[in-house]
Formats: C-alpha cells, sequence, structure tokens
C-alpha cells in the first residue's frame, strides 16, 4: 500500500531492460546461458583477493574501514598505469568511481538536461543507452560496422549536424555486444571530431584488458590533445565485479567539478576496497591474472568460433573478437531471434536477442553470445542445442 | 586543458560544501578536530570483519566476487530487524543501498524535476541539502526546536502551503548536527502528516543504532500506515563507513521501481559486502558492537558535557543528545562561528559553524561538535582552547 506518488518526468519514464528479464529467465542451473556479462567465475583471483584483503586490515587498521578521501596511491597507480597506455595524464586527472555504470551516470549527470542531444552508437550497452535516457537525452545514433565498430564518417556527420550535443559515447574496445574494436586511425579520428564539434565523448572502456589476440590498441584519450575525451575504466572485468570500484580519466577541472557531485550522490568509493586495489596492483600481480584469465577466456572464444562452425556454418555469420566476453551473431534475414530466445530456453539454452541493444530498434535477427563464463564443454553442447532450434525454426519458415 | 563544456542547469549551480572545506583546514595531526562526522575510529569492529572477509570468501567463493541481485539474506535479516524495531514489512519492502546518502540521491531523482517543492528542517545535513539542490529543488524549510526536532505545527502548516510539494525530509533521532530527537507523539503525526497531505516523508536514520542513554524510540515509519514514510538506514556508523552499505524500507512497488533505476546509477551494492554484512549480523556480533560503541560514545559524550560545563558554562547553551555523534552549542548573541573558526584553528582546534547547516541562511552563533571521534584527554583539551578562543573574542567585542 501506498499513498499515490508524481515521479519525476524522466524516472516516470524509466523503462526496465529488457536484457535483464531474459537473463532472470536463463538462471536455472539446467540452462546453459550465453546470455550474461560476467567475468570468468572459475578464474576470478580469489585468493590473491583474500590475501589483499588480510594485508590491508593488518597494515591500514581502522583507516581502511574509514570515510576518507579518494585514496591518492590508486589515483597515482591508475595515473601511471594510463601513461604506459599512451595517455598524458597525472593524478589530478584520475577520479574513482563505483564502477563504469557510476562514470556514466554521473557523467550524464553533469552535463545532460531534459531534451539535450546526445550521441549514440545505433548498438550499444543496455546501462548506456539507460544513462541517456534516465536524464531525457535526446539521442542520435551513429551507425555501427561489425568490423571497425562505431562509423567515424557517420560519427562526423551527426555531430556535424547536433550542434547542440551535450555528449557521445563510444566503446571503442571488444564493445558490447558486437566485440569489435576501433582501428587506430579512427580512434585519432574521433579525438579530432570530438575537439572539433566541441563535444565531449565519452570512452567507455571496461574491456580492453581483456586482450587475448592481436595487437592492443592506445585508447581514444591517448589522441586527445583538446581534453576532449573522458575515459572510463573499470576494475569489475579484470579484478571482480564485487569490487564496485572503477575510474576516470578527465581534464582537472573536470575531476574536481565531479568531486563535488559525487558528494551528494554516495560520498565515495569504500576506502577498504580502494586499498585492496592499490594491495592487488602494486604486488604486481595484475599482469599474470589477466594473462590467465586470457588464455582461458581465448581458449572459450575459440570453443565458440569453433562450435559456430560445427553447428552453424553457412547458416549465420559472427564477429571475430580479439578479446572482451562477447560475439555477436547474425541470423538468416527474417529469424526473429526474440522468437528463438523462447524455443531455446525450452531448450535449456540461452542468449540475448540483439534488439536489446539497438537504440532506435531492428537488429530482430541478431544475438549477443557471452563466452567468458561458460566452460568449453559446455559452449559445444549449448551450441547444439542452440544449433537444433535454429534449424528447426528454418525448417518450420522454409 | 579542456574543450568549452555546457553543463546541466542542476549540475551548473551546485555548490561546494563549506562544511568540506573547513574540514580539510582541520586535518593536521595537532589540530583537536570536533569538526568530523566519523564514528570512533578506536572502536570499528576490525577483527570481527577480517573473520566475516574470510568466512564468506571461505563459503562463497566466486559467488561473493561476481555481479548479482541485492542479496536476500540481508533484505531478510533487515525485514526482520526493522519488524522488531516496529515497522510492518518484509522482505520485499527492503532495497539496498550504497549508503543512507545514496538513498537521499536515488529518492530525489526518483521524485524531483528542477523547481519542485521539497520539504527539509531548517536545520540539516548538508548531504540531504546537496541532495534537494542536485535536483533543483524549490526548498520550502520548517523549524526546528532544540529539545524535540522539527517543529510538527510548523510542518503541518508548510505542507498545508505546498500542495505540490514531492517530498520531505527528517532526521528523527539524533539529528545532525543537532544531535536531538524527536518524541513518540510527534513521530506519529509526521507519518499522519506525510499520509494527509500525500507527501512522501523520507526518515534519515543512519543513528538511531548509536543511542546510549534513554528510551530507544519507535521510527516514524513504524507509524506510518498508509505508506506514506520511506525509511533509510545504514552500517556506516553501526559496523563501518567504508562497508558504504545501507538500507531503504518503501512500499514494494516503490522498490521495484527504485531496483530499475539503480541499474543505470551502478548497478549494484558490492555482492561480497553483502554478505559481509550478513555473516556479521547472522553470527549475533551487532549487539556487543554496539554495547562497547556506544559505552565508548557516551563516555565521550559525558566528557564533552563536563568541559562544556567547566570551560564555557554560562557562556554557552548546548543540546543534551542520548546518542549519535554530535552536539550543537549556542554561542553568545552576535559571536560569529566563522569567524571564530579561524582564530580556533590557529589554536589546534576546529569545528563545524553551524551556519553550514542553515538551509536560509543565519544561526551565525551555533556549532556543531562531533565527541564520538575524539578521545576524552583531547575532548578535554580541545575544549581549554576552544574556550580560550571564545573568552578572547568577547573580550575583544566588550
Amino acid at each position: 500500500m501506498s499513498i499515490p506518488y508524481t515521479f519525476s518526468r524522466t524516472a516516470a519514464g524509466l523503462k526496465r531492460s529488457v536484457m535483464r528479464d531474459l537473463m532472470a529467465l536463463a538462471v536455472s542451473p539446467d540452462v546453459i546461458s550465453f546470455a550474461g556479462g560476467l567475468p570468468a567465475s572459475d578464474h576470478l583471483p580469489l585468493e590473491q583477493l583474500r590475501t589483499c584483503f588480510d594485508a590491508v586490515l593488518s597494515r591500514d587498521g581502522a583507516r581502511a574501514l574509514q570515510y576518507g578521501p579518494p585514496y591518492v596511491p590508486l589515483r597515482e597507480w591508475l595515473a601511471a598505469y594510463m601513461q604506459r597506455r599512451g595517455v598524458d595524464c597525472t593524478v589530478e586527472n584520475i577520479f574513482i568511481t563505483s564502477g563504469a555504470q557510476q562514470g556514466l551516470e554521473i557523467l550524464a549527470r553533469l552535463f545532460l538536461d531534459e531534451g539535450a542531444p546526445e550521441v549514440l552508437e545505433a548498438i550499444t550497452f543496455t546501462g548506456i543507452q539507460q544513462a541517456a535516457q534516465g536524464h531525457g537525452a535526446l539521442v542520435r545514433t551513429v551507425p555501427v560496422d561489425l568490423k571497425t565498430g562505431i562509423d567515424v564518417e557517420a560519427l562526423e556527420t551527426v555531430l556535424a549536424r547536433s550542434p547542440r550535443a551535450r555528449l557521445g559515447v563510444v566503446i571503442p574496445d571488444f564493445h558490447n555486444p558486437l566485440g569489435v574494436s576501433v582501428p587506430a586511425a579512427h580512434r585519432a579520428r574521433i579525438a579530432e571530431l570530438a575537439a572539433r564539434h566541441r563535444v565531449p565523448i565519452v570512452e567507455d572502456d571496461p574491456y580492453s584488458p581483456l586482450r587475448h589476440a592481436g595487437e592492443a590498441q592506445r585508447p581514444i584519450k591517448a589522441y586527445d590533445e583538446a581534453g576532449a575525451v573522458i575515459y572510463l575504466g573499470s576494475f569489475s572485468k579484470m579484478l571482480a565485479p564485487a569490487m564496485r570500484l572503477g575510474w576516470m580519466v578527465a581534464p582537472a577541472a573536470l575531476v574536481a567539478r565531479l568531486t563535488v557531485l559525487r558528494e551528494s550522490i554516495d560520498l565515495e568509493s569504500s576506502q577498504f576496497i580502494q586499498r585492496v586495489a592499490v594491495e592487488f596492483l602494486t604486488r604486481g600481480w595484475l599482469e599474470p591474472h589477466l594473462a590467465q584469465l586470457n588464455a582461458a577466456n581465448r581458449e572459450r572464444r575459440d570453443a565458440l568460433f569453433a562450435a559456430l562452425e560445427r553447428e552453424l556454418g553457412g547458416l549465420v555469420s559472427w564477429t571475430r573478437p580479439e578479446g572482451g566476453l562477447f560475439v555477436w551473431v547474425t541470423l538468416p534475414a527474417g529469424v526473429d531471434a526474440a522468437e528463438l530466445f523462447k524455443a531455446a530456453v525450452a531448450r535449456q539454452v540461452a542468449f540475448i536477442p540483439g534488439g536489446a541493444f539497438a537504440v532506435e530498434g531492428g537488429y530482430a535477427n541478431t544475438m549477443r553470445l557471452n563466452y567468458s563464463n561458460v566452460t568449453p564443454a559446455n559452449i559445444a553442447e549449448g551450441l547444439r542445442r542452440l544449433g537444433a532450434v535454429l534449424k528447426e525454426r528454418l525448417a518450420v519458415t522454409v
């Protein structure tokens, strides 16, 4: 029971993520689920984190459990890490977040008024869409390419036609849901377009540490000489989601303003978890952890490629990610992945229909498959089931 | 360096908290600081939390480090806890937050549009003011009494004159900054007024577990039969600030809506920390922890009362809290606490001038003293310094 409420205009219209509902359908232990976005549960650094929890409590005691300002050693480590990746930055440019989603939200809060234009990729992570929708953004979309990600020519056109755009968002590495990465030349172009059109472009990058093939790319932020690109990183995939920890690289004046805004939002990120992250990082444990994690991810990706070829070769096409968590599959024209989903769940296999990521609809014949949190044996069996479901559907259609 | 930005209207006007600036001045180890809002650092449950971190990792393994929905055993424990405190609720009414400030923010986000009226106490916690300001609320204030907190007669008048008010916020127990608590009869009245005027009233209650004298009061939510009161609790003061964990008790339909909104804000609170809290609570460690914490707080409060009497008796008056962290001091008329602050810091003692908490200004001759994180010996010495500073100021004035 409750009194009648009057909600804010933006909150009244906020839609439940279809993706979450679908994932909820796929939690039965008998279902082989390619629907999630989780890092490999069997490769989380459990024992190392246990050591770090203990070391931080022993060394820092009560200071680790109190309130406190953003932890300077973490900001220092991140500044050095981003420098190694080609980004010109200092500790003053590092803003600590409770994960990349909070970064998206706080930037939307900082830059968007209701009806303000925001530029998004036509296919993008639902959390990016929700942050835009939650602040009433008027979304302009840029087409994506299944080999090179955001179409930079189209980005230029959209920016030129949206002189009042407040913000743009791009996922450059191992795109969610597409799996593709933006080539270096395009990255330079994106930074240049952001500067020329004076539209801050958010580089949402939770995935780049998860590279398991090919050559590492410098972030878009590395090409940014004008302070027009805002970088978002996250420990959720490179360490563990339950850290609830991430960071932003932004002009120092913006960091100062965000620090004030953050006070009113949730005060701060956990002192304890920030210190645990520093403990893990300064012990030199990140690289070995990523090496074993990415070896496992690569094995799983290869298992998925092989199973797709074996079960669905000639029927469907798919992207060829060199890292991250996802592969994007295009089904035969006319097949509705949302319909297929129901038959698939009945056959104990799940995925996310690609339409969930399509900002302006369409893409009904696509799906996102996660491989990072499925064992190779389950990948093979899951694709057998999925192949059977699709072939039945095609037989009916034909 | 950065491109020129266009900020959102609400973010452009957000002011830095004066309080934070003052606290930053008071961090030198030689300064005896009554300025903070921290629980006693020497009474945080360090070893118990260490045991819980370890137990959760051993038992839950990777599940404790992954993404996951709000942890049902935590919601169940909290529902039972709130029932014991007289609140009619089930697990469906419990929404997990990353602390009470996030609760304030997410409710402001849900209910406020720019220019929407919101009812606040005339003197209140700066974070409550920032959440209102951050969403462009048109704030209406209700006077407070230094013995009984919010003036309920005035609340009725303000609600009657604000038919479009979207939200109200009250701190019922050990008010920040006043230290006072609202009597039971007034609590029932607040719940009744919220229902009658159909204005959701937020009960911000991080402090009630910190009672060290007198009789526990039922929360305002316990008197709410209409679903008009939204309760906010926090583990920051009862366990540790670095947990970044709190909860809300609200009608189930509101919890469902907030769950969707939360996805776009920061996804979720840490699975790990939620499980650690349950471990601590179900081991029965909360009551003994609070007993020793409150014994320490009481000793410190009594030391502060004695020092105020000794150093400033007859010159100033102060509130008589039965718990929480703060005492509110009224200086002689004409003394400006902000001016006094500068002289005090020069003399190595700090406090927060009360004007920082005054929504519509005024209260220049008041200050907030924290006693929970100052040892009795430092309380005595700090008040000696403060007494000397005030007497010098009065000698100059006279």
